[in-house]
């Protein structure tokens, strides 16, 4: 190869943020989109995919405070010199689309959507530019009822999705009690408003000491880095403080704790009313209060919130590679958008919706143990002029239900047996000239195999008694086969 | 509200070719992918996902002649100011994958992959910008066998995705047959190549006549436009359209008739010869005429295929709106493609893959008659102070596996029936005062009557006898509504 030819030929390396996602991955999402859209379907809503392409100005600037302030999605000019971006959740196309399509939807309007969604933002360790999100929303209903559905669908989704009772929890709170509590604590600055709720977010991380230290002065972690604070005196602080720490066992005590906190503003007091009104309906709809709490300190992040917010964390622990025992947290969450199909139609059109991080809940689950894929049974290729036999075998233990594949590459026998081996495959299928002239085939069971590997110290004996390996007539290979790989 | 605010709206409307795909038509298509992925895995195929984006030298130009050349994607500037783009296939991905795994991989590689694609073109009817392709693809396979089976899984694919026997067909050709006739006429230069495979591509559409005119100096269309011809000599002409015409109704009799073409070039004869090969194979794997034939017009687009070339037409004819008995025609190919990971490594590595064209065999399927999605049972909400009774009617409905809702928005009762019917509600429940003191729930069964309401014709004896309407204990309402809406 010629100089110039190396310098033409292009690195194969990916954009970052990206990652190949290799079948086992696929397979836990896909479960996980299954179970979860099926408790979506079985509640009433539909699906509805809204492509992956917005207008920019349609999808509006909702996203949480980036690294890169006005980005965060991925944007180009169509050949009309229109900007359009890769939408960043499915609730910004959601109010698109009802109304676009207002007076011909029914109202209710009630979907689900399952599909990625893209994010501009810096690549990292679980943190990817593109996930898959998997939503329920009603648009067109205003009570806390549709907000307390949201939260039992919430913690059915979880349950569908592999959570056991204990596992996970719904928190929920409310845009209006926050907003109250602000008023009441004199923060009415919006960008200090932004730097008081990214703090109060930090509860569950940092603790009271270290909100008290965000709401104040500022705070430096570990490695010495410091966090601005929001600038708050000491009283303010206590205000939030006592708010946010306001949460108890039973939801109907946090209502209670939180009707009685001093200075409540009248839409705060609106806010509390309907976290009491969630409360009925959740307990009508058994959903205990393991399943779903009232937790002051949920901020979630997204600015179009209007009312009850929710958020679902999932409990399970697990240990990283350190041996450190770990939770991964937030798994979904979602609440009421009342403003933002209004930012279209100028009518209210109040809404609320829920948000599974499909792929934050399957590595989660991964976390706690990936299961292989199971490879396919290997047809070896022994004799180049017997093709058509070797993929009649495959083909017939194919027609049985079987996975298998007859080798296709050049390389010979015992490359072949490594490349079972690497594709995790059951059991792989030799027919050689001897074989063929007594009408059988030769089985190795490799699960067989490797289970009697470990027992075995002596390689002579290993090699003389080939653990696993029949012989057997052909007209019995499939029954065989079916019987090694668990096919019924 | 003021003028300020209504001009600060945005305009409800969404990007070109991107259609908002509704419930009927996304399950089609995951049903599509679900059966194709299956027949995939059980050939041996593991599910990949490469992500959407890739840098755009390694996506390369493979792309057919668009109305836009050098163009045909969407792409944009990462933050680091390289340029990333959508993919247009599963294809160009899967090699720079291979390339940049390579020492990691188990060969043969063998993968599957579901999943949008976006192709930068001039929307129009059922041609959209984004849709979803199903693909399987052997890298490091070199011989015909592993065409053969591409060949064999398409068939498969096809009757797995409901097409019958009859209904479809792979036709099958070689780029190296293509080349070397091409070769033998005297067509040389690379853009008198590209015209001269656009206007073979159209023989299946414009006949041998147009095919003569779009070779020679060019056809006129019905409206008028010109389309500039190849500009080949009578006699070169000739020698095309010997070739092109050269397929019989069985792939042994077309092989015999190619094989004794006059003037057939070296790597032309050892196509002729691969496809002897291909052709025993598929026999072997009960792959007849019917389902796959030979046919010389077969081109396909894609600039990178290097050897036989593939594509699933869908026979099934349905009527237009017009009335017109219409076919889809091609909703797949695929072809052998020797040299796209060597674009990165150069050393060869051959490969050979099918892609089924999901979004277009979904339209296909649904044109020959598309199935409404059925719709919740509703829960109508007739006293507001009862929201936490009818959440649990409804709940008791979807813990017996039956999809049902509780009424969510601020309509009165008639409202209410009026978005069941939208919603293709099979039953309502309605629970009011009166039914409350006896213990009892009214079902109105909405397809009986419907049905009955047929059969009437007097308005009033609709309104005293109301069909499909009846009161039954709350204790056998799960039961009751079990039996309306099928569920077991």
């Amino acid at each position: 190869m010629s100089k110039d030819e190396q310098q033409q030929r292009p690195e194969a390396r990916k954009p970052r943020g990206f990652p190949d996602r290799t079948a086992a991955v696929i397979a836990a999402e896909r479960k996980l989109v299954d179970s979860i859209s099926t408790v979506y379907q079985r509640w009433g809503f539909d699906a509805l995919d809204t492509g992956p392409f917005e207008y920019v100005d349609a999808l509006g600037k909702f996203l949480p405070d980036t690294d890169r302030p006005n980005s965060g999605v991925f944007a180009l000019q169509d050949d009309d010199e229109q900007w359009i971006a890769l939408r960043y959740d499915h609730t910004a196309p959601l109010a698109r689309y009802v109304a676009e399509n207002w007076d011909r939807i029914p109202k209710p309007f009630r979907r689900y959507s399952a599909g990625p969604v893209w994010r501009n933002e810096k690549p990292g360790p679980f943190r990817f530019r593109e996930f898959i999100q998997c939503d329920a929303d009603s648009v067109g209903v205003a009570g806390p009822a549709a907000d307390a559905e949201m939260i039992a669908i919430a913690a059915e989704a979880m349950e569908a999705a592999g959570a056991a009772k204990g596992e996970y929890i719904i928190r929920v709170n409310s845009r209006q009690i926050l907003d109250g509590i602000m008023e009441t604590a004199g923060v009415v600055d919006p960008a200090q408003r932004g730097a008081v709720l990214r703090a109060l977010d930090k509860f569950d991380k940092f603790g009271v000491e270290g909100v008290t230290l965000l709401l104040g002065k500022g705070r430096k972690d570990e490695s010495g880095d410091v966090t601005q604070g929001a600038g708050l005196a000491a009283n303010q602080i206590d205000v939030l403080i006592e708010f946010i720490t306001a949460r108890s066992v039973t939801r109907a005590e946090t209502v209670r704790k939180l009707a009685n906190a001093t200075g409540m503003t009248r839409s705060g007091a609106q806010g509390v009313a309907e976290l009491g009104e969630i409360d009925a309906i959740l307990s009508a709809l058994d959903i205990g209060d393991d399943a779903a709490s009232f937790d002051p300190s949920i901020v979630r992040g997204l600015e179009y919130y209007t009312g009850p917010v929710f958020e679902a964390e999932f409990l399970r622990e697990f240990r990283d590679a350190d041996g450190n025992v770990m939770r991964f947290g937030s798994v979904g969450g979602g609440g009421r958008y009342d403003g933002l199909v209004a930012r279209f139609r100028g009518e209210p059109a109040p809404a609320t919706g829920f948000s599974v991080g499909v792929s934050r809940l399957a590595a989660a689950m991964a976390a706690s143990g990936e299961e292989k894929v199971q490879g396919p049974v290997l047809v070896l290729v022994l004799d180049k002029d017997q093709l058509a036999d070797y993929a009649t075998l495959a083909s017939d233990l194919r027609k049985a239900g079987v996975r298998a594949e007859m080798y296709l590459g050049s390389s010979g026998m015992k490359p072949q047996m490594k490349y079972a081996d690497r594709r995790n495959s059951p059991a792989i299928v030799i027919v050689g000239g001897n074989e063929r002239e007594k009408g059988v085939v030769t089985i190795k069971d490799l699960k067989a195999g490797a289970a009697a590997a470990k027992t075995m110290t002596d390689n002579d004996a290993w090699r003389s008694e080939r653990p696993g390996q029949f012989e057997c007539p052909r007209s019995e290979m499939v029954a065989r086969i079916k019987a090694i790989t668990g096919v019924s």
